[in-house]
């Protein structure tokens, strides 16, 4: 029952990314933003159901599992072909919700690099391709008994296996996509494309922190002992800094206390603090959740500025970035008595561990970034030589809730889409 | 404690219902399409603890319970009057709060196929004649040891209980009250009359998704066992197939993917579940979702074009029709393990279980329809002849926010109601 | 478990604040409105930690606590400093977190009177303030031991504690701020400020409900025997009265049934049951929550039109008004053998317990109104003298959005913040 409650809580998620993701990008794209995370939900769960939950977390090799593809859960004989999962009174179907909810919240996270410019073709067959192929194998290297598990790789709820993958696979995209036009001047200069409403993008951050308490606490699998009660606590303490962190870096370097950026700020630390939360004392959490909020200030200005690449929601610096300084951070933090507990990997530098664990930590994240790097590009670049990965131009104009599914998303206030606006202002396009 | 987190999550759907019917209607009604549903809500909860819940569980004959009214939950004797209701060491209080958030789910389909039109009075009159009268009498046949429960049918968390009930009320509503101005030309082709806000429709969906969870796991009243997870996995592939069967067909049909067709899909399919969620495999509730899926959207058409019934949010089609496949489907799809383990009717016709069951669920839909079409049709009707069912014409034109209520949804963009848009638009009226 | 399941359901209740507050206040300063919840939660989740949760609930003398600060939760010997808190079974972790998530509660409800006009600062100022050093000294004394405990007060979840303090601090706010431009005409009649969108006020409002489930019901700290489920009927029978009695009692006092005075009278049933909901019966919570219903219409109409006190949300009129009389409501309903079972007080008036539980209330509630009175004129008194309480004239015309953060909440429908709307309408400024 923890774990179904648990899985509830992170289906909500798709909610609160639906809600950020369209509050942080226009009004013309809004029906499709938002719609576009229940299409690729459903095709989450066909594809990880047939494919993908086998070779996650099917009985295997170290590097992906062959067994339990098309799984009846209650089929006694198809259940014990997945040992790595073998939490005690949790039933399979359980099992498989709650790691379903997991890829959803991963391939909600990719779509954040491909806002308002990509063809709805691709959200389905990339989108399927993910959970089906790509996702499971990290899984299975860290959460399924692979070869980073064997090695003591700590991460305890996905900063890598969730957040990384997710966060890379946005960076590739963006890249291939391009930026939106209007995005960047010709001396190379960024226009900011402030998203349309910062209600929702307050709703669905609040959202996400909600469902994100079944995630890092869902993942200690009982809801027996104070574990999982820990876990939340330093969820919330990291959070909480994670916020005024971000708020305090932008208000340093952008002059004034933009929201966004605080909203960004609860996700980065939300990200750090889940391969972490289960691993370090409270005062740790408060120092990763802050240090996450004001790295992804920077990393969001690096990637806008810099490297001028447009990634409108900032997915790779809140999911990529804040995940590999979480993935690190146990490395660091991670207290004797905490991992003596868990039984996964050895204490961190700063409680005299040494650089042991920081070590494997590394190579997690090295790994994990280049297999997702190296996936992504294949996949991308394959829909990119066929169907095509990016929208007409006209189309990007008018916006994707007309020209990709042919009805207005918000059709008494932006009736003809983007074309309405450009009589009014060229610079909000 | 599982049945009182299934009625906070069922509770939940309130808001689901209420986002889903303000997005899919126009931003002069917003306010009040939205906050009806918790005067309504309020109504159906006071209306069941009086009347609605000894009517439906209480102990009496074959078609209606004779005690329990006003119930005092704490009263050993009065509990001891709801024998149906004997699931063990569950509190009298937490069953009433599950039931009457049922209630709340079926009052708030009705109030689909009234959208845009109908008198405030209308909605507290026939709310309470539903939640206190109507329903609980269905809810005894089915649920409370009535004859239907005799005979084996087999309907698990309500798809004819609660979602048929609903929705043929819808419906007999919608025909009585006759379609909203400017639905259908002089030549009788209809006008689309877009929904305001596609991205509260994907957070309604969202929303009703996550309770629905709570509607169907939480019917196993039970978090012993595996069941309640089976029946959420069942509920997920479903819904997972009836989104890409809905918005697939609408693709084929309509030439674009539209993103509303896709959230009714969602709903059509959690609807067929329902019934079957505990009684089918896996693969037989991805089939039974992706047809719910597919017929409603010819369903939808149907009513629109052909039968020319204006059914605003497409109710009876969503709650109805799939209503009426999912009741069905059991007759076809259950199997024999399953109907044994929970001793409900007999195995489906493809499991060789013959005729039987599918003559059961047969018999059930249609004395259901019947029911509730002519008691919604006496109720509807003597409003009609007495306080009347329809808004004046100019106060449809300026909106139910400022005609019923005083106070315009959206003051700042729509501060006069309607009769600012019609100085803009016609065809948006 | 069942504290942390409480826990989270009280922690979304940020998001129906934010949504309430957002939706009955301006489109210039939606994001800001929004958005400061998360920056006000943040901080307040750091200074309880630091500070507030020892003063609250360690071991001390009768008014404030003296152990436990930076509580590490895991350490043993720091657990047994919270003698008033040792509830079997539930980590002092699930503790710290489910009180938590009522300091934040609290500290949202002081934000509406303050909405619209008081700078950033104050909310980071006086919210750090308020968390560590005035809510914890009235928790002390009804919840962590202290006189008022030991007399026998009954406030089962905190309709004094939580919602009496919360209102009074924005009772003193909106008194030293002064109204917003444009609330009062030179005559001294109000005009109204409409609130920007019913949808979100709607929506806001049944999250609040639903997170209500876990304030009250969550308050048993324990899912075994029927209480918990008890407690939540009495809540929802009491906010069903509550939604109709203001609903009316708008009806009949502005001749039209106003949405909001709806929605205000859910939350003034909810914050009145809060009390109450262990010891009264159902009957009485139907009648207490009528009441409350009814009693806060004509306290907004009162702060409003008489007492030309400019409390945008009629924060005290819902949560201190509504307070008083739930908490004063026990020392009339509260029935003998609930109280028995509780074990804290005596049976109310109206059982023939006499006027000593009534006393023993009103002598809670008027000690708890003076020293939050006293308490939050000095804060907000000193912050006045200092950095002072209100922006600019110019920055509150243009919107908090844009003065504050630097970003507009809507760019797009309202670029240029409140000195957009300016152009065409003075009335709504």
């Amino acid at each position: 029952m923890w774990v179904f409650l648990a899985f509830v809580l992170v289906f909500f998620m798709q909610a609160g990314f639906a809600l950020l993701e369209a509050g942080a990008t226009r009004m013309k794209n809004a029906g499709h933003v938002a719609g576009k995370n229940i299409l690729s939900f459903a095709l989450a769960t066909l594809a990880f159901w047939a494919v993908g939950f086998g070779l996650s977390f099917g009985d295997g090799n170290a590097f992906f599992g062959t067994t339990g593809f098309f799984v009846d859960v209650l089929d006694e004989k198809a259940g014990k072909a997945f040992s790595s999962l073998a939490w005690a009174d949790v039933p399979l179907a359980a099992k498989f919700l709650f790691q379903v909810a997991f890829v959803g919240v991963s391939l909600a996270i990719v779509w954040g690099g491909l806002a308002e410019r990509a063809k709805l073709m691709v959200y389905l067959l990339f989108g399927t391709a993910f959970s089906g192929l790509i996702y499971p194998v990290i899984a299975h290297w860290v959460w399924g008994g692979g070869w980073l598990a064997k090695l003591g790789m700590q991460d305890f709820a996905g900063s890598t296996v969730v957040h990384l993958q997710g966060g890379v696979a946005a960076l590739v995209g963006a890249i291939l996509l391009g930026p939106r036009i209007g995005k960047y001047n010709k001396d190379g200069t960024a226009n900011a494309i402030p998203g349309h409403n910062a209600v929702y993008g307050v709703l669905g951050v609040l959202i996400l922190w909600f469902g994100w308490f079944g995630f890092n606490a869902g993942s200690t699998m009982t809801a027996q002992g104070a574990l999982f009660a820990y876990v939340a606590l330093t969820t919330l303490l990291a959070t909480a800094a994670g916020a005024l962190g971000a708020l305090f870096a932008a208000w340093a370097v952008l002059g004034k206390p933009d929201i966004w950026y605080m909203l960004n700020g609860v996700l980065a630390a939300l990200v750090a603090i889940t391969a972490a939360c289960a691993f370090v004392k409270p005062w740790a959490a408060v120092v990763i959740g802050a240090v996450a909020g004001v790295v992804m200030v920077f990393s969001v200005l690096l990637f806008e500025r810099v490297l001028k690449i447009d990634d409108p929601v900032g997915a790779f610096s809140v999911h990529g970035v804040a995940g590999i300084w979480g993935t690190l951070s146990t490395g660091l933090f991670a207290a004797p008595d905490l991992v003596a507990q868990l039984g996964v990997g050895q204490p961190g530098l700063f409680y005299g561990g040494g650089l042991h664990q920081l070590g494997v930590q590394f190579l997690g994240v090295a790994v994990s970034f280049a297999y997702v790097w190296v996936a992504s590009f294949l996949v991308f670049g394959l829909l990119k030589a066929t169907v095509g990965l990016r929208i007409r131009r006209e189309e990007e104009l008018i916006g994707l809730d007309i020209s990709e599914h042919g009805v207005p998303g918000y059709p008494e206030q932006l009736p003809h889409g983007g074309a309405y606006r450009a009589t009014a202002s060229a610079e909000t396009l």
